[in-house]
């Protein structure tokens, strides 16, 4: 196994119990002496081993931590990672036919994703160490799960950063798409090899689930996509209007209502616009969620974004009845859980509504953070009331 | 109504929401020249007006927002925030027999505490301005609720800070405890007159019922008081071990494992002792509830709070069976969210232990907590996974 050296600055990141170190803190740069995607010891300034990693040539993050000791990835290695990820799930949802079964970094595992929907599995492989142990983990994977099929969705435009090509298909098995999954009773479809994303937003699934719980009298789902939260409102709420400003979206929403059998009302419009003309008409909703698509996807977005957020928090809580609740949501990694509840509390201020926070939340469970890697938290929801 | 002058400072506080001024904030002390738990008009500097507040003689919180007009806080003021309050409970926690129905600020009534159990209320008038509508409040949680009887649990040691007696009694109709309640399919109990705080911890209520949803194999409850997580436990878990110092409490445990039909082995123990005793005795346990007492009850009591906190933390982890869940908490105002998951991500790497946090916790939502003021937030939690 090949070595790398790294700074003091990334063995106190190591220490500090973070998975990744920089190219900045490589001692003496490997550059393409080691394969990209290779796994290598990785040692400090005086050669005492500290671990080990997969290495990528191209990327800023060029070791991944995947062990504290000096593992070999092998079979064995591998088996017992997925094996260790799959049982979290099974114990945390028996039975639930559309979850995340490896996260990444969360589970030990950087550089791979995998997603159940029905009987097939959707895995991505986004870095060159786990793209070139590809067919061993759809081995593996097979061995443990036994899909129907494996879809690979490795189009994401992040692997050309890692010098990898981008590219989808049909893995092991086969796969004729949609497939139909239900989220508590709802009943969703998704292409694997079509959709957003791995198809779906999974990470927002159990807050589906308890936005229905929470629905009641009139509801409203703004930034709707797929209406993976309207569908959940129009259990317990006497009406459900979706908005969404992308044609496809909207269809579906109506597919997926029709599936599932509940009605939900949908406006195919730009929310910021919709929102300012209904809050003059009056209107007013019992039950509101408000989970818009990531507005800082990088840091120099966060001022926009941080204004973006702030004027569709302030205009869901000017249409929140009095008493009613509104479930707020960022998915920008940039805009952190603080600076999120600074944003919100300066639209309640600005609404002059006195706001109660029932609970925070945050991506589901199938999606876990690592303690030691903040960068592993993204999704920051505020369940709130105001009176 | 008396007029209360604040500073620019004052009025800044207010505008950012929040519902507290502090005595060095008002502009000419009235001192004893307004009485102590009126209602006032506050006023800026200039004598424009900024809301209505409760005024207290001798806190050093001098004023308490109850609006952000002028209004008097009549029976019908009242009534309608207390409605607001129960209608809440009535939405989140339909047929619950044991919950918070008024939690003070974060419901907009400052001085005012409201628990059921069964068929009783016990309430708390920790301030002039409520100890003085007692009777009022007592009428209408008769109106709208119709209990068999309100108990009073004014004995808390803060009164004297604000010039109360301390007291507790029967307010209205008759108790003759000990009083059963639920929580869950768990049945325990509590003397209202005679319990700890109101009687028993209503804000871990929904948490020890998740904390059932995780127990699995082996599973240990420590700081474990009447047993709350540790019944819950026993739902799930093949054996349940709680430990707790009281030997009162350790009785209680007991008689609540009889009533709800569950095992549970109870320890009488210092549990910093016998953490250290198991650890070398080699056992491991597959579900862990960590809640100790509040280590820090003052600021001065800090660095010896976090090592405390860190103490049961890294041994906690240490006796975490692989994929094995912990359920850690801090009830100290004085140590925050990032305080709280910089301990417990000190206590991992000690632990040589990679954690997921699957979710995090707070007070249960019959707890609420007000936007604008971060200090009614006190109750901190992670669920955490140790591949």
């Amino acid at each position: 196994m090949d070595r790398v050296n790294i700074t003091k600055r990334g063995v106190d990141r190591l220490r500090a119990g973070h998975p990744w170190i920089y190219r900045s803190d490589l001692l003496g740069n490997p550059g393409d002496s080691i394969e990209s995607g290779a796994a290598v010891e990785v040692a400090d300034d005086k050669g005492r081993p500290q671990g080990t990693a997969f290495y990528s040539v191209q990327s800023q993050i060029a070791l991944r931590m995947i062990a504290r000791e000096t593992v070999e990835p092998d079979r064995a290695f591998f088996r017992s990672k997925l094996a260790s990820a799959i049982a979290l799930r099974e114990r945390l949802f028996p039975g639930a036919t559309a979850l995340r079964l490896v996260h990444g970094e969360a589970d030990l595992l950087p550089g791979l994703v995998v997603d159940r929907y029905g009987d097939h599995l959707s895995i991505q492989t986004p870095i060159p160490a786990t793209e070139r142990r590809k067919e061993l983990i759809a081995d593996l994977l097979e061995e443990l799960l036994k899909p129907a099929g494996i879809v690979e969705r490795n189009d994401a435009r992040s692997r050309l950063l890692e010098g990898l090509d981008q590219t989808k298909g049909i893995l092991r098995g086969s796969y004729e798409g949609p497939t139909e999954y239900r989220e508590g009773d709802t009943i969703l479809s998704v292409d694997l090899l079509e959709g957003q994303k791995t198809g779906a937003f999974l990470d927002q699934r159990e807050n589906h689930i308890k936005a229905g719980d929470y629905a009641k009298g009139r509801a409203l789902d703004l930034f709707s996509y797929a209406g993976g939260f309207a569908l959940q409102l129009a259990r317990g709420a006497k009406s459900v209007r979706a908005v969404e400003i992308s044609e496809a979206a909207c269809e579906t929403i109506g597919r997926n209502a029709e599936r599932t059998g509940r009605d939900v009302d949908v406006v195919c419009a730009n929310v910021f616009d919709w929102l300012r003309d209904e809050l003059s008409s009056g209107a007013r909703y019992d039950t509101i969620v408000l989970d818009p698509p990531a507005f800082a996807k990088s840091k120099s977005a966060i001022p926009a974004a941080t204004r973006g957020y702030k004027e569709v928090n302030l205009r869901a809580l000017q249409l929140l009845a009095p008493g009613g609740v509104l479930l707020t949501f960022t998915c920008s990694y940039h805009v952190g859980p603080e600076d999120f509840e600074a944003i919100v509390t300066d639209a309640a201020r600005d609404a002059k509504r006195e706001v109660q926070v029932l609970e925070r939340l945050g991506a589901g469970r199938d999606h876990p953070v690592l303690l030691t890697a903040p960068e592993t938290r993204y999704l920051k929801g505020l369940v709130l009331r105001a009176p």
